[in-house]
């Protein structure tokens, strides 16, 4: 079922045309509302009448977790606070602790995106879905039961950390639905695993809330019986919910009526192709209580913005696969610093650690890999060093999309500080 | 503010008549839903149309946790399951896990409840309030919140157990209120008195939940500098919020026009005068989910139907003081076993230990109390025994209202398993 076929299907031009109209608006109401964003525009001369629409969204300043800790704890509020209905704290993504609140328009509209992200995952009225918030984060869970209500389903609102017996829950309240994170859906799955039995009448599971790998997906979904569907939300944004999966379970559809969604180069913040990786920055298009007009999430993924074979035409984003000091560029292609690193801890028959250098060589980017091995002699003999050297050179090859210079070290071993197997350094940084 | 005055401050006439249609819709909403009740109705030869309004209510059975036991997990609910838009889990009075479900309608009568509670507190829609839920029940802690948004005050929903820094909070938010346990409150009571500050903007707070004392809530008072409300509900019937104080604090008033409160003699089960201790027993008069009828609680309490100075003409009930099986009758009076076992223990001049004995004689009920000391010579030589006696005597008979038979046990001692200074045995109860 499409909860809001409307919104979630309309055309791309259509869905251009919407979003340009909430951002022209919403410009002029932060401007007259956020004195700390009047300024940011003013200082780079912007007035909201430059705002005609999506084509200008690229004008507009990027608003960061500094901002917010700049602003604590309430300068970035668009609306006087009587007008207020809820207010949270949270752990912002550079660590700092800020504030944020809801207008009971801005509840509904979350209220919204999770109906919409539960109607995904295949859940309509009929089901009854465990809601394993984490204690220490009502705020989140709140937002997630408010879908359940305006999805017509019914609702167990109970702690993740409650050593109840969720088996028995799922007999007794013939649960259909659960949403938890990561390790509470293992949790589960242990508990089926142990019970000898099936996961009963569940028919999906959300999970979201911490990282979590495809492996440990098919794990889950292999364990549990049922499909798995992401989820994706920051509390800076609104919570979980900007972004969930269907079915075909190929990405995660952004909310994109309330939500803009653009990728950028970590390094020019300007906009890359769909497909490639970039930050991926947010502006909340029709929130009161604290709008944020391109918010630098420091997240790492990709978008697609075909249509999906689910109907929807909404954007879809990967799950988020890293930070923003967790990417590279490396002639134009954006690469994550960790792929290189785990295909290199992956050749387990080379006892080695590496050094990986990114370095400008006549303008271009080239990389070298350098094999460092207490038994090197060793590592030579058996295999003459070469065919060891050409191996390195595939596997990092085929990441990086070009060869890179492989050598072995053969003098005094490098001293790094926190010496892991792999080590990165980006010269070109410094 | 009295939040809904026309039904907190109706005549008596008008909420007994309000009341009584009610109930008859009640009983046949029962009888027709709930078949467990159905039989018990017609074990008793008792049929819908024997109930014409109040004057009949003695008539009906009781509910008691073990029916709701019996029936577990659902028997008792009245509405199909797809009705239910919550589902909560919790410890029974009588420490069995029950279900409990939720419709929209009994939600939102639990959010009238939570408004009224507030308002009697104080507290309007200009208010801040912190909700510190306890986070193994989040159940209570969304009931709590509705009532906050149904105030169009702002809420600041945070567990109970988060160390974070309350006093900032208060400063951040300007939070003007605040509910939780009183172990919470003594938690803030702490922090304002380490810090050597004042409870700042603070204007009341809302207390429930766990049992205390008016002497503790004084204490809580004089450190935080504002008043402290009770509040009443069981998960059960509801949640808090069944009864709350005003600002006389005199007593906790009932939503009258949701809940019959009868107060009833714990042997006899009939109606004791306003003012004298009994169980305290409901009717969920305009619940969906799960009715109950005549609920034993098994909470001791007197009961008020005067008018209150705040000008609310519902009946108030004192804080729940005890439990049923801490109660006895004495010559037709309540008496509660621990305000013995308080008085005897505060004499503390005396190092003795007691047992007290309740028994008929020629139909009359008489009390014994045996002195009982390991030191019993000195007790003897220093005071010669009758001085201590008499002091007995008149600490006892002052709560019992009549003159117990006191002695010094002289032979060997007693002995009893768990001994405790006071021991109390109703000997009739064999």
């Amino acid at each position: 079922m499409i909860w809001n076929e409307a919104r979630e299907c309309m055309s791309r031009d259509q869905m251009t045309d919407l979003q340009g109209k909430h951002l022209v608006k919403l410009v002029g109401y932060m401007y007259r509302n956020v004195g700390y964003y009047r300024k940011k525009m003013k200082k780079l001369g912007l007035e909201p009448g430059d705002i005609h629409g999506m084509e200008d969204l690229g004008k507009l300043p990027f608003t960061t977790s500094e901002d917010l800790q700049d602003t604590y704890p309430n300068g970035m509020f668009a609306v006087p606070t009587s007008k207020l209905v809820r207010y949270g704290t949270l752990d912002s993504v550079s660590g700092a602790e800020l504030i944020v609140g809801y207008t009971q328009n801005d509840l509904n509209l979350w209220s919204e995106c999770m109906a919409r992200t539960f109607a995904m995952a295949g859940l309509n009225k009929n089901d009854v879905i465990q809601i394993a918030y984490e204690p220490e984060n009502w705020a989140e869970g709140l937002g997630l039961l408010s879908g359940v209500e305006k999805l017509g389903a019914t609702a167990i609102p109970v702690p993740a950390d409650q050593k109840k017996d969720l088996m028995s829950s799922i007999r007794k309240f013939h649960m259909t639905g659960i949403i938890g994170t990561p390790s509470y859906l293992m949790y589960l799955a242990r508990m089926i695993e142990k019970k000898g039995m099936s996961g009963g009448v569940l028919k999906a599971a959300v999970c979201g809330g911490a990282f979590w790998t495809d492996k440990t997906r098919k794990k889950l979904q292999d364990a549990i019986g049922i499909k798995m569907y992401d989820i994706y939300g920051m509390d800076e944004l609104m919570g979980l919910g900007v972004a969930g999966e269907c079915r075909c379970q190929k990405g995660m559809h952004v909310q994109e009526d309330y939500f803009i969604a653009e990728i950028l180069d970590t390094e020019t913040q300007t906009a890359v192709a769909d497909g490639m990786l970039g930050e991926i920055v947010f502006t909340t298009l029709q929130k009161q209580g604290v709008p944020l007009i391109r918010f630098r999430t420091m997240n790492i993924t990709r978008i697609n913005h075909e249509k999906c074979e689910c109907g929807r035409t909404s954007a879809r984003i990967d799950r988020i696969c890293a930070r923003t000091e967790d990417i590279v560029y490396i002639r134009g292609n954006s690469i994550l610093l960790y792929s290189i690193e785990n295909a290199l801890t992956e050749l387990r028959e080379i006892k080695a650690s590496y050094i990986v250098t990114i370095k400008k060589q006549h303008g271009l980017d080239v990389v070298e890999v350098c094999i460092e091995s207490k038994r090197l002699q060793e590592l030579l003999q058996s295999d003459n060093g070469e065919s060891v050297k050409h191996r390195v050179e595939a596997v990092v090859g085929k990441i990086i999309g070009m060869k890179p210079k492989v050598y072995i070290h053969e003098g005094q071993m490098t001293r790094l500080y926190n010496r892991r197997k792999v080590t990165i350094i980006d010269e070109r940084r410094f």
